[in-house]
């Protein structure tokens, strides 16, 4: 059994040092430890990395990092909400979100145009300069055809982006697939309807894609889940890996506790007994906020990858 | 200013006067008893209720408590996930959930075929008969037409179900429309994958929901929101009511905090930042599990309509 | 095993009826009537009970509860912090705290002489008078012995008061100890301080008190214990029924988690690997706000008690 | 205002460049490099530094760091809980404790004799070595006088020991007070308590112990308070800052939340009401697990004072 042992700061240390450290300090630094340890071994045995997260994360400077994952081949099919679509697409067009605060007065970010999400900011001007981008890319995509699913559609628009900071971009450029189970949960779906209402042919089908994220895997694939909050991203990577026989690997990142039953705080234990979780050693479920944890625990499982030359991209 | 009172029980205390009394206890007591008066001010205000939940919330024994009130006219709006839609159908047909315990050996509950949700039990069986059920559903409302949005589907199902406890049945009857924005994210999505693998032309449109919702209110009726847990349910029914003004009510229940920046612990104050809430007074986050919070403060305002005699059903 | 099972609200519903019901909801609801279940089997065995709260507690309307509590013989022993002490003092001689909000302006407050407690707010002013009540007081107790034990020097205070809300009232004339471990932590302390300043003499003897917590019970007794919150509170109670030989009986309500392995947050289940806690019907652990939480519980258990003719007071 | 930037990795990254991009990510990533700076200003400004944990961090590996931090002339005045004074006196005789999982069968672990604290175990064992080893050092002491304030009486024991990782150790060496208001809830307050049944008029003064942290500090000097985690130890250092004109600076780092309103989750605002923090850039609240979060904030500051010349020790 491993043993506790006395942390000591020396000048110049490396997260990587700091996060073997962490495997023998204790409570969450020991399960991010883990959960660093189950990234590796997830891409060592080849497995299919699903990688989850909600759109508060792409608000974040999480956004950068996602794209410099799928570049660097650390994952295999993304799943996330329409707010971080929108948001990656505003990024790569250079809108700039602000820092602010969580203790705020919102009536007078209100008056202001000011949008909060805990203590990040969006201008209203961002959603406009969204709209008038967004309703050409609409047009351009319907005169290919007028049926598309929505990871498909999402590639298309990957593709007409130029921002290696994109998660769209890259995305496309990687063959990584885009799902997105509720397209029309965000100002993304009340143009998607306004086009409708002009072209009423058009059509989003949800049915095919899940059909696409059910073939982006299979029963004979090693597959690994990499869950960043909760949402119905995290459910849809779980639901898609378990009926291709459950994954083989899975970390959970989350602030939720298991407590009130919701999925958002569902433990990779509880995932057990829904499908097939090998065993203790291949999972993990780290709680804390995302925007320091998964840095330290991707850093770590980057650091090594790259030191024995398993890192590509 | 309210002061603080001692508590003290008498025999045969009714939830009407613990409720009274958490007013003046404080904490999360304080927020309780505010959130009972909003739902009071919204009813008697005359204002479009919007009730999202979450699916682990049809789970438990919360589902008889949603369909009665849609019965009672305390909800116009529905918005929830796919996972409460399957097994409010499942429950009408008899199936039965099971109470276990937040620490198990979740193996071995694989093993038996049983699926844990918190400390809730649900038999693979039940899955596979709600597979038995569902087909004919879809053939049936296949012959009708082949494209549906999913408003319109739901009613259909919620019309064939025989349960005053369920949510699609009293639904349907009460004519509220239920929105389910992510539709394929359950097993459902796998049922309605496999059908349209033989009917091609079946079409669930998404973007016709979106307007559906859009339109289930207007700028100028008053609005409430009674968002229990978070997910793209809270998210959808927020949006909607932002896209029409802004809700004039707000109440959030969720054991989410707001300092991960997730929509689930987005607070009623952020609500103000992007749209409009009057003023504190028709305001209320509660902090806590929703099985607890939701009967008591419901319970609360259907009691005081109930003797101001403002209770319809 | 029980299944879950619709609720339904009816008018005039009681809290016995609801709790009885949140037993088949599900989630913290489940755990909340499992707790009830405890309380009441911990007192029909005759068990002496250990009921611990923090100073915020007493801060809320639950102060005047837990005096009726012990004037019940609901609680033997009790266990607090040195805020709780004071604030029941002040309240015993006519303070009012107030309800304010958890968002607020503090320098504003601050500024004027108000300090805030959460969502409850207690004047400079009270603390003023706090100091003007507990000199005599303490004099009072040095003339009779210039050494005194923690809670032999709280009963005597309590002997002093007068208010049935009290809980040193209470505990007082019910013979029900108060142990304090930090017995300094406080404005209380800063009294002290002054005190032995003037009377070099003067000590509190906390060892001494130890031993009298250790000889509140034996081996041979049965023991519960209803911890609310955390702290040394939780934890003096924990550690004086190890020392004889572990709790029998055991419930926890707080809304720490265990993930970070502080006391706040540690389980009934990881109390069984320090001691004896004897099965899982016997223990209960309940995550929310101990204002809504505690007198569901506790009404259900004295409401069942009181069926049955076992309650006394 | 600050923006939000995309984060990227780059191969060899120290932990002073991830928490300086931390500033930029979101959410508590930015509040996390906040308390980075306060902790710096706080030492530029050669304010009196209080360190305050609670004992489950003694038992991580944690406690080396502390050690080295007032090796470092990092605090000043450390409040801290009876648990981590054992476990740091255990450690320091070789002591060594495991690391196991959150879940876990605790009987088992109590049929051999482990005792678990979150994911940690400390055998029983342990204790009983640390009772052969406390009983000389209590008899030397009282040979020396019969009555001891707990900080005079905890630095003796400092001296004793030879372990540079050891709290005690460092903090006796380097002037450094340790305050433990609770110093019997622990297996110190029973061997404190066996041994006074022996020596009748040997005493530990409390009271005298509230004078020492009175004078720790005084009006004029500048104050700052780094609190991990509640309970006692924070709300100690907090009551004598405030009592010498309040703390100017202020870092909280904590699981609990502000919302039941507990000491634990009682936030940097909060503190406002009460005494005196200047303004928003000299406080820092960071919601998270202390063992992740405090290495990461102290060692930016560390770092960044080292390289500006101002490091002692």
């Amino acid at each position: 059994m491993e043993q506790v042992e006395d942390f000591n700061w020396h000048k110049g240390m490396t997260v990587k040092q700091l996060v073997k450290a962490y495997g023998q300090i204790g409570y969450q630094s020991v399960e991010l430890a883990r959960a660093a340890d189950v990234i590796v071994k997830m891409k060592k045995d080849s497995a299919k990395i699903f990688l989850t997260f909600t759109s508060n994360m792409v608000t974040s400077g999480l956004r950068g990092f996602f794209a410099q994952i799928i570049k660097l081949k650390m994952a295999d099919v993304l799943v996330t909400t329409v707010g971080g679509i929108e948001e990656d697409i505003m990024k790569s067009k250079g809108e700039k979100f602000a820092i602010g605060n969580f203790e705020t007065d919102d009536i007078e970010l209100h008056e202001k145009g000011i949008n909060r999400v805990g203590n990040l900011l969006i201008k209203n001007e961002s959603y406009m300069n969204f709209e008038d981008l967004i309703n050409p890319i609409l047009m351009k995509l319907y005169e290919k055809k007028n049926k598309w699913a929505v990871s498909d559609f999402l590639k298309e628009i990957g593709l007409m982006l130029d921002d290696k900071d994109s998660i769209l971009f890259q995305a496309a450029r990687n063959n990584v697939p885009i799902f997105c189970p509720a397209i029309t949960d965000g100002a993304f779906g009340f143009h998607l309807y306004l086009f409708q209402q002009k072209h009423k042919d058009f059509i989003i089908d949800v049915i095919e894609d899940f059909g696409n994220i059910l073939l982006a895997t299979n029963f004979d694939e090693k597959k690994g889940v990499i869950a960043l909050g909760g949402s119905i991203s995290k459910h849809h990577a779980i639901l898609s890996t378990l009926l291709n026989g459950g994954a083989n690997y899975a970390v959970y990142m989350t602030t939720a506790h298991k407590t009130s039953g919701s999925m958002s705080g569902a433990t990779t234990s509880e995932a057990k007994s829904w499908g097939k979780v090998q065993c203790e050693s291949d999972i993990a479920t780290v709680i804390g906020d995302v925007t320091i944890m998964f840095p330290l625990a991707m850093i770590m499982a980057l650091e090594q990858l790259s030191d024995e030359g398993l890192l590509n991209g």
